[in-house]
């Protein structure tokens, strides 16, 4: 791989630009191009977080990500997208892949990284998660002691929901978004609900705490977590 | 609480003084106490790592945390730390106190944090955990897309064990230490010790990644963490 690009997948943190790292800085100031996934409107999340570290003259990359659950039009997308992220590293280009959040905790990142780690030398860097925001926000542990910690999508259904709640100590459930309704039945059939919080924009500008019951259906956050703890710290 | 200093919790991330965040390195600058953990031989990890950026002339409080399962003599310990923290408060002096990793995540912050918040103001500066820096170096994703990840500490007993993996794609075991043993013999069990990784210093100077089944007995890593996925990524 001699003369090649590295790729690298820069976590940015989950949305206050004071979160980055000071290496997150460093490799997106060094990197020849700096790619990151942009949403159906066009708009980055992540190249936002990242904005006042990036050179002017950066040479970028946005890259669309599906968010359908498909499976065949994201593989289609995440090819595409490797092959052009591949032709710059074997030009010697080392490309950094903003990612918000942590690289490899529910992000894009992997995908791409499964298609180009056999071919290419591949570098991480950690990065804070929403998760310890959505913590630091609440001021809620995520775990101590012997508690088992358990990171739920709320993309799952009422069963696997219902058991992936059993025998954790703390729960977070992600990407609640549409989710809401279904997630606060399970809860609430488990009599977790009234223990519960939500979570919106961690760490960002429009951070909201709100108690799970005090939220209407309605009016649910989209990009939010929810927190419960099962008792008290010990 | 006019007048009064500020508790801070800021986490310093997994042992690269490159991981702090912009955050953590202002909050530490700007601090009046320093306060950080110290273990039975007088040294902090914590400190350790933030040292780059600690001025030469702040004022430190050094905090010896009980690691003993006896709960009795550690909450002695942390009403006394939380007294002595609760002293410069009240002073109007404000306290950043480091914490490995992330402060909400597995810390002894949240104990000193509950003795604190009924009568202080709180600050949690999150930091990269462990647990993403050791994804990082092994490359493995914690989850993607509809996974459940559990983070398991290595203390519960073989049952608690064997349940906490049930249900969930990806696990983290947790402060492995002297539990090496029974934790193989769980993941042995369960079909999942050929799959596991077992990580070391991830981010610092001395990280070392080993296949599970690789390491004996006797040479098993003390602060390590254990990466397991059921099955590939979808």
């Amino acid at each position: 791989m001699a003369g090649r690009g590295i790729f690298h997948g820069v976590g940015v943190g989950p949305g206050d630009p004071q979160l980055l790292t000071l290496k997150a800085c460093e490799i997106i100031k060094a990197a020849d191009v700096l790619a990151y996934p942009v949403n159906g409107s066009g708009t980055s999340r992540a190249r936002e977080i990242a904005s006042a570290v990036i050179p002017e003259d950066a040479d970028e990359l946005p890259i669309h990500v599906p968010m359908k659950v498909e499976r065949d039009p994201a593989r289609a997308a995440y090819d595409a997208a490797a092959g052009l992220i591949s032709d710059h590293l074997v030009a010697g280009r080392n490309v950094a892949y903003l990612c918000l959040g942590d690289p490899l905790f529910f992000g894009s990142f992997m995908y791409l990284a499964a298609r180009l780690e056999d071919v290419h030398e591949i570098e991480v860097v950690p990065g804070v998660t929403s998760l310890s925001a959505c913590a630091a926000c609440a001021h809620v542990p995520l775990g101590g002691r012997s508690d088992v910690l358990s990171i739920v999508p709320a993309t799952l259904d009422e069963a696997a929901l219902k058991s992936a709640l059993q025998g954790a100590d703390a729960v977070a459930i992600i990407k609640v978004g549409r989710h809401f309704k279904k997630v606060r039945d399970v809860l609430r059939a488990a009599g977790l609900a009234e223990r519960a919080l939500i979570l919106e924009s961690a760490s960002g500008d429009n951070e909201r705490i709100t108690a799970l019951e005090d939220v209407s259906e309605d009016d649910a956050p989209y990009f939010s977590t929810i927190l419960v703890r099962r008792g008290e710290l010990t």
